[in-house]
């Protein structure tokens, strides 16, 4: 028998032949899906699509954190909104600056999930440095103004209820829980498929940051192995700034970052539209 | 009807819608197709794998060609080895300083096809400055020492006939056709798929070449979205000198390069071994 497991995103398809279906059922919010695929590992599938695999995450949760917590001089407070498999929180937890991560997950069966399928990504979640709150990540940071030094957006896709996380309300919460000098860092879109709606989301965040920048990174899994990412401050420049002994820490055990894509992920392509 | 192109690549697949079939037939060598797609334009595909796209041949082809070629200080004879779709050559046509590209295509129907199906892609093969070679290569670089400033190497991947172009003879071929300060690029692989094997590429160059560099750019309708390329010269680092002059000329007109990729496409994942 030949298993494959197919995503269908508008006109284009990607599939990873599957060794085996580990688990399949439906949470209060959406269909969760684990796979043993044969060339990336074990995949997390959430309503049909791809949202982490073991062999690639690296590209995507390295790539979220570093390039904009190391610009920061000193974090200590962070939080995660979404992020449920707890692969952001092991990079977040890395720099021994931060003292606490604040997991604002809605959906409680991912973590659970993760746990235990994914415990590469998943095992940070019991360090005593997290605190995870099941609940609304957007009402969560409305809630708490001038608590973090860093936000980190790690939601679905600016379709359905993921949507509200890329708007002006989301965006303007996100800023106000900030303390001085915080940055906020969100996942974006592919820029091959709709470089339009990236840059509709820039112009929103730029409504509250002084300083966004888009980067990007590599990732097999994702429509088009392609990713964006929206970095935005009032302070920081990471193009510009890093904490290098960080750096150099980070680079130990990273898979993905190294020193060179601190300035080369913010190389976008052209038809981003500056040079 | 439904009209989807797959293409399977050991345990990936990657599929396109398709609006229509424009040709198909059999040339000497190999299988040769020309699609319409949806998302990506025509699409021209060699032995059931896609070559290039009108949508994203811009970041093959400009990131192929630019950050070596820019790095030379006064580049006038080229060489394209393989490249029949005519994209290397319009991108080496946009250096002013070039006085004569020479390209090297063992088949001629892949000029021809192209020629009528990717105009914007093959047109530039008119160009006066341009002489094309059908046949090998690699015996045409053996012949002709000291000829060129560059030599880039668009082939197929090294599997089946297209291997003989990852090789020491033909490293050293190419290494023999480079005249003083001379640079050679190869496109190599998907770090993603096998980084070992473009490790291998790699230290073979560095048989010959004193600096031999890989860097990537993001291509949606190549597995896994990602490549490499491989820099290699025995003076030059891309990195550090680029004519500026030249790069921005160049940026006028690009689709996918910026400044901010001369260096930052030399950002390879960690996984590659250096920081």
């Amino acid at each position: 028998m030949e298993l494959w497991f197919t995503e269908t995103f508008g006109d284009l398809r990607a599939a990873w032949r599957v060794n085996e279906v580990l688990y399949h059922s439906r949470s209060k919010y959406q269909d969760v899906l684990v796979l043993d695929t044969v060339s990336f590992g074990r995949m997390l599938v959430l309503d049909g699509c791809v949202m982490t695999t073991e062999k690639d995450e690296c590209a995507y949760h390295e790539m979220l954190v570093h390039p904009g917590l190391l610009a920061h001089p000193h974090p200590e407070q962070v939080c995660v909104v979404g992020g449920g498999d707890g692969g952001t929180v092991r990079e977040i937890l890395k720099h021994p600056t931060v003292k606490r991560v604040v997991l604002a997950e809605i959906d409680e069966d991912v973590i659970t999930v993760s746990r235990r399928f994914l415990p590469r990504l998943a095992s940070c979640l019991d360090d005593p440095r997290v605190e995870i709150v099941i609940g609304d990540g957007a009402a969560y940071l409305a809630n708490h103004p001038h608590s973090f030094d860093a936000v980190f957006s790690d939601s679905t896709d600016p379709v359905g209820p993921g949507i509200v996380l890329f708007e002006d309300t989301y965006f303007l919460s996100a800023k106000s829980a900030l303390r001085n000098e915080g940055l906020f860092v969100t996942q974006c879109k592919s820029l091959w498929v709709d470089v339009k709606t990236a840059q509709d989301i820039a112009a929103r965040l730029r409504k509250h940051f002084g300083i966004v920048l888009p980067y990007v990174s590599t990732i097999p899994t994702y429509p088009t192995g392609s990713w964006s990412f929206l970095f935005a401050s009032d302070k920081i420049d990471p193009r510009a700034q890093c904490a290098q002994d960080r750096q150099k820490l980070i680079a130990k055990t990273a898979r993905y970052y190294t020193s060179a894509h601190q300035a080369g992920a913010f190389a976008v392509p052209a038809f981003w539209g500056v040079d």
